[in-house]
C-alpha cells in the first residue's frame, strides 16, 4: 500500500508501493509481519503497510479448512457433538504434530516435530530442511496470507487458520455452493468416472494397478556441498525408469494432490517433517518406510495414480520438463470443490435423505475406527515399552541369577557337580538369549501393527474435512427452497445443486469403498504378519528353553 | 519364692512360694512378668516374687544361639566380616519372619507373620493359633527365660536372644567345651555312624528311604468345639499306617529335633505360624505342601530318621503312647553339642588345621549359596509380580483393542467384511486368552523354584549357628596349649579335645556332604520342572496364535 524503508542494520525489509511480497511468518505480533521479496531478501514489515491478496487457490481450500475452524479442536463434532468426548478428541487431518503429548505412541512419537525450529542437534543436516522450508515457501506460494491469518504449511495448515465463519455469511464464492452452484461443469478433459459395482458406487480402477519402489537414499548437495540434501530413488512398475525426488518434492506432490483432490478425496500427510539428531540412518531408513507407504496407498487409488500430476512426479525426465510440468500443475484451477465437476457417476441421482444418511454413516465409521486405531497405538505403544524395558531386563536378571547360583554350586568343591553347573549356566544363558528376543520382537511384529494402524490414523484424520464439504453442501441443499423463495437462486439452480449434491455422494461412496477394501486388504496382512512373527517368537522361546531342559540328567 | 495375692478383677495371677510357674511373656515390664500355673490360669506376677528354674535343654543350645547374639546381626561373619556386605545380610537361621521388608517375596510373605497377635481377620480360627500357642507353652517348656532374656520360641528365638559373650568368659559348662572335655562318651545305645565314602565322609545311609506323605487336613475340634484345629495325615512308607498329628505337634517335633541335632545337623524351621484371615483353604494347602517338603527332607536324612523322636512321631498309636514318648524325649540328655558324643567315624584323626579348612570352607559355600537363593527369590518375586499383575492386563488391553477394532468393522455396511471381523476377533479373544495364561503361569513354574528355594534360605540358615559350633570348638582347641600352660586342663585333655574336634569335623562333612547331595537332586528337579513348565507355556501360546493366524484369509 505505501513505501516503507527499512532501517539499516536492522531485521526490516524495505517496500515499494504496488511490490508483491511474500507473507512468511504473520504471527510477529507487535504491528509486524515477516515477509520474502521477489529478491528473496526477508525482513519485517509493518502489517498496515501491506494489503492480503487472495489467490483462487487459497478460496478453493477453504471449505476444507472451514470446517476445522468452526468446530473447534473436534472435527468430528459436525456430526456428534458429544461433548463427554471432546477430550479425546483434540486431532486435526494432520495432527502428528499435535500428537507429541502422554499418548502419542513413543516409537512414533519419533514423527512428530514439523517444524524446523523444533530442531536442536548438530547443525549438519540442518540446511537440507532449512532449504527444503525455503524453496518450498518461494516456489509452492503456499506460505500466501489467507484472510487474517498466514496460511502455515503441510502438517499443520488445516489447525492453523483462523478464519471465522462469519466472513462467509450465507453465500460466498468458497464453500461447496461454489460447485452446487457453478454455470457448467468443467470442459477439460479430465474425467472421473464412477460405477455402480457390486458393493455399491466405485471408482473406475485401471486394469494394471500401479506400484511403485522407493528405495536408494542417497545424500546429494548443491550450492557447492553448502547445502546437503537426501534423494530417494522411486520406480514406477509401468515404465521400470527410476526417478529421484528429495522430500521437498514428495512435499510439492502432496499439496498438489490436497489441493486437487483433498474434497473428495483424503489425501494423506507426509510422514512428518522432521530433524535426525543423531540418528541420521535410522532416521532416513524410517522416512523412507514410510515414504514408500504413502507412495503406494497413492498408486492404489485410482483416482490419485492417474492423475497428471501424479504421473509428472513418477516420470521426472529433466529439470526444463519437471520446472514446466510444476508451473503447470500450481495452475490447475480443477482443484478444491472444483474436482466435483469432473465426476461422472453411471447411476440414478440419489435423493438428499439418502445423501444424508450415507454421509452421517461414513461420519460415525470413521470416527469409530479413529477410535479403535488409537486405543490399538496407546497399547501397542505401552506393549513396546514393556517389550523393550523392563520384560528383558528380567529376564536377564532370572539367566544371571541362574547362572550365580551355578557358579557358586561350582565351588562347592562336590564331585558330580558338573552336570548340574553345566545346565544351570546354560539355562541361565538362554534366558539372556531370551531377552534379546523379547527386546527386539517389537521391531519384528508390533512395528508393522504400529506402522499401518498409524498410517490409518493418518487417513482417518483426513476424513473430517472431506466429509466437512459434503455435510456443507448437504446444509446448502436443505437451504435451497429458502433461497428459492427469496429468489437467490433459480428454481433450475435447486435441481442442479441437488443433483451435484448427490454426484458428491457417489464420489464419497466410492472413496469410502475403496477405503473400505483397502482397508481389508491391509489389515488382514498386517494381523497375518503379526501373529506370523508372535508364533516364530513363541516357538523360537520354546525351542530354546526345550534345548535348555535336555541339558539337565533325568532322575 | 513368695507368696503373692492376686487383687480380685485384676490380671494378677496369685501363687504360692514352691509352686512351679510358666513364664509366658517376660517383656511386660514395669517389674512384672505374665506367667501361668499348673491349672493353666495366666496373670502378671512381680518378677521378684520368682526364680528362674534353669533346665539342661536350655544350656545345651546356649552354643546355638551365642553366635547369633555376639555377631549382631550377620552370623556369617564368624568367617567373612567385610563390612560392606552388611547391609544384605540381615538375616538368621529362622527369620523368614524377619522378611518383610521391601526385598521380601511377596507370594512367600504370606508366610511371614509368626505371631498370632499379628492377627487381625475375623475371630473364627482364632482359636486354634492361640490353642496351640498356649499348649505350646506348657508342654515344651520352651517359653522359660534364659539368662538375662527371655527365650521366645520357634521362628524367632534365634535373634531374640540377648546373652553377651563376657557371660561365658574362658571356660563355661555350655558351648563346645562341654562335649570337647566331657569325660566320657555317652553310653546310651544311640550311636551315629560315619564312613568314608567316594565323595568324602557320609553318613550311613539305610538301604531304604524313609518317606512319608502328608495330605488330608481336616478340622478338628475340642472343648465341645470352643476350639478348632487343623489335624493333618501323616503315611510313612515303612508302616503304611496313617497317623494324624496337628501343626503343633510338628513344632514340638521341630524343637526335639533342634535339641538334639542343631549342633551338627541344620534342621529347618517349620513353615510358619501363620494366621489365615479369609484364604483358610489356600492356606491350608500351602502349609501342607510346606509341612510335606519339611518331612520329606527329614525323612531323607539318615540321622534324623531314624532317630527315636522322629519314629515316635510317626508311629502314634495312642495318647498313651504318644505322651509317654513325649516325656522321655524331653527328658533326653544327648542334646546340644553332646549329640557329638554318639558320633563314630571310621576314619583317621584330622588335624586341626584341616578341620578348620574344612569349616572354613563350608562356611564360604554356604553364604554364597545363600546370597544365590536370595537372589533368585527377589528376582523370582519381580517376575511373579510382573507376570500375575501388569503383564496380564496388557495382553487383555491387546485383546479388547483388536476385538474393538473387529466390532468398528463390523459396522461399516460394507460387504466382504465378515472374513477379516471374525478372524480378528478371535485373535483379540485369544490374546485374552494369553492373558489368563500368563497369569496364571506362576502357579505352574515358578512356584516351584520358589518354594525350592525359599526351603534352602531357611536350611541355609541353620549353617552359621552349625558351623559357629565348631567355629567355638576350634578355637577351644586352638587355646589348649596355654590351658594347659595354666593347668586348666591336662595334656590328656589337650589330645581328646583334638580327638573331638576331629570327630565334629568328620560330622560337619557328612553333613555337607549330604547337603550337596541333596541339593544337586533338588536343583536338578526343581530346574528341570520349571524349564517344561515354561517351554509347555510358549508351546500353548505358540499353538493359539497359529490356531488365530489361520482364520485370516491368505492372499
Amino acid at each position: 500500500l505505501y513505501d516503507f524503508t527499512a532501517e539499516p542494520g536492522n531485521v526490516e525489509l524495505t517496500v515499494k508501493e504496488g511490490e508483491t511480497i511474500t507473507v512468511t511468518n504473520a504471527n510477529i505480533g507487535g504491528g509486524w509481519i515477516e515477509a520474502q521479496n521477489s529478491r528473496g531478501e526477508t525482513g519485517l514489515v509493518p502489517e498496515d503497510y501491506i494489503e492480503h491478496l487472495t489467490l483462487p487457490a487459497i478460496i478453493l481450500q477453504f471449505p476444507l479448512r472451514l470446517f476445522q475452524a468452526s468446530n473447534g479442536n473436534d472435527p468430528w463434532s459436525v456430526w456428534n457433538s458429544d461433548p463427554s468426548r471432546g477430550s479425546n478428541n483434540n486431532w486435526a487431518p494432520s495432527a502428528e504434530g499435535n500428537q507429541t503429548g502422554r499418548n502419542a505412541p513413543e516409537p512414533w512419537s519419533s514423527g512428530t516435530h514439523s517444524h524446523p525450529q523444533a530442531y536442536q542437534g548438530p547443525g549438519a543436516e540442518d540446511d537440507e530442511w532449512d532449504d527444503e522450508w525455503d524453496e518450498m515457501k518461494s516456489t509452492s506460494g503456499y506460505s500466501e496470507p489467507g484472510e487474517g491469518g498466514a496460511i502455515q504449511r503441510g502438517g499443520t495448515h488445516a489447525s492453523s487458520m483462523k478464519i471465522s465463519l462469519n466472513k462467509f455469511p450465507g453465500f460466498s464464492k468458497s464453500g461447496p455452493e461454489l460447485f452446487l452452484l457453478c454455470k457448467q461443469a468443467a470442459k477439460g478433459k479430465e474425467k472421473i468416472s464412477i460405477y455402480l459395482g457390486e458393493v455399491g458406487p466405485v471408482w473406475f480402477y485401471p486394469e494394471a494397478q500401479l506400484d511403485c519402489i522407493v528405495a536408494d537414499p542417497k545424500k546429494g548437495s548443491k550450492m557447492y556441498g553448502l547445502k546437503s540434501y537426501i534423494e530417494y530413488q522411486i520406480t514406477p512398475n509401468t515404465t521400470n525408469r527410476p526417478v529421484n525426488h528429495r522430500y521437498k518434492h514428495f512435499d510439492w506432490l502432496y499439496e498438489r494432490l490436497l489441493d486437487k483432490f483433498g474434497s473428495a478425496i483424503p489425501i494423506p500427510s507426509l510422514p512428518d517433517k522432521q530433524v535426525t539428531g543423531r540418528f541420521e540412518e535410522e532416521f532416513i531408513k524410517m522416512r523412507m518406510e514410510r515414504l514408500q507407504g504413502w507412495m503406494t496407498r497413492m498408486c492404489r487409488h485410482p483416482v490419485v495414480s492417474s492423475s497428471e500430476v501424479f504421473q509428472l512426479f513418477l516420470s521426472y525426465k529433466d529439470e526444463k520438463d519437471w520446472k514446466m510440468g510444476k508451473r503447470k500443475a500450481e495452475k490447475d484451477e480443477t482443484v478444491g470443490v472444483m474436482i466435483f465437476t469432473t465426476i461422472e457417476a453411471e447411476a440414478p441421482d440419489l435423493d438428499l435423505a439418502e445423501v444424508e444418511q450415507k454421509c452421517e454413516q461414513f461420519s460415525r465409521f470413521t470416527k469409530a475406527m479413529d477410535d479403535g486405531v488409537k486405543e490399538i497405538l496407546t497399547v501397542g505403544n505401552e506393549h513396546w515399552k514393556r517389550c523393550t524395558g523392563p520384560l528383558p531386563k528380567e529376564y536377564q536378571r532370572i539367566g544371571k541369577a541362574f547362572q550365580n547360583l551355578s557358579s557358586v554350586f561350582t565351588s562347592s568343591g562336590y564331585q558330580g557337580e558338573a552336570t548340574l553347573t553345566d545346565a544351570m549356566t546354560a539355562a541361565g544363558k538362554t534366558y539372556e538369549e531370551i531377552a534379546q528376543i523379547v527386546a527386539e520382537q517389537p521391531k519384528k511384529d508390533l512395528h508393522f501393527l504400529m506402522e499401518t494402524n498409524n498410517e490409518y490414523k493418518g487417513l482417518l484424520g483426513c476424513f473430517p474435512d472431506t466429509i466437512g464439504v459434503h455435510k456443507a453442501a448437504i446444509d446448502k441443499v436443505k437451504e435451497a427452497d429458502k433461497l428459492v423463495n427469496t429468489n437467490k437462486i433459480t428454481a433450475q439452480d435447486k435441481v442442479t445443486m441437488a443433483k451435484r449434491a448427490s454426484t458428491m455422494s457417489y464420489a464419497l461412496q466410492a472413496e469410502m469403498n475403496h477405503f473400505h477394501s483397502n482397508r481389508i486388504y491391509d489389515y488382514n496382512r498386517v494381523m497375518q504378519q503379526y501373529l506370523e512373527e508372535q508364533v516364530k517368537f513363541y516357538e523360537t522361546i520354546a525351542a530354546k528353553l526345550r534345548h535348555a531342559h535336555s541339558q539337565f540328567t533325568t532322575m
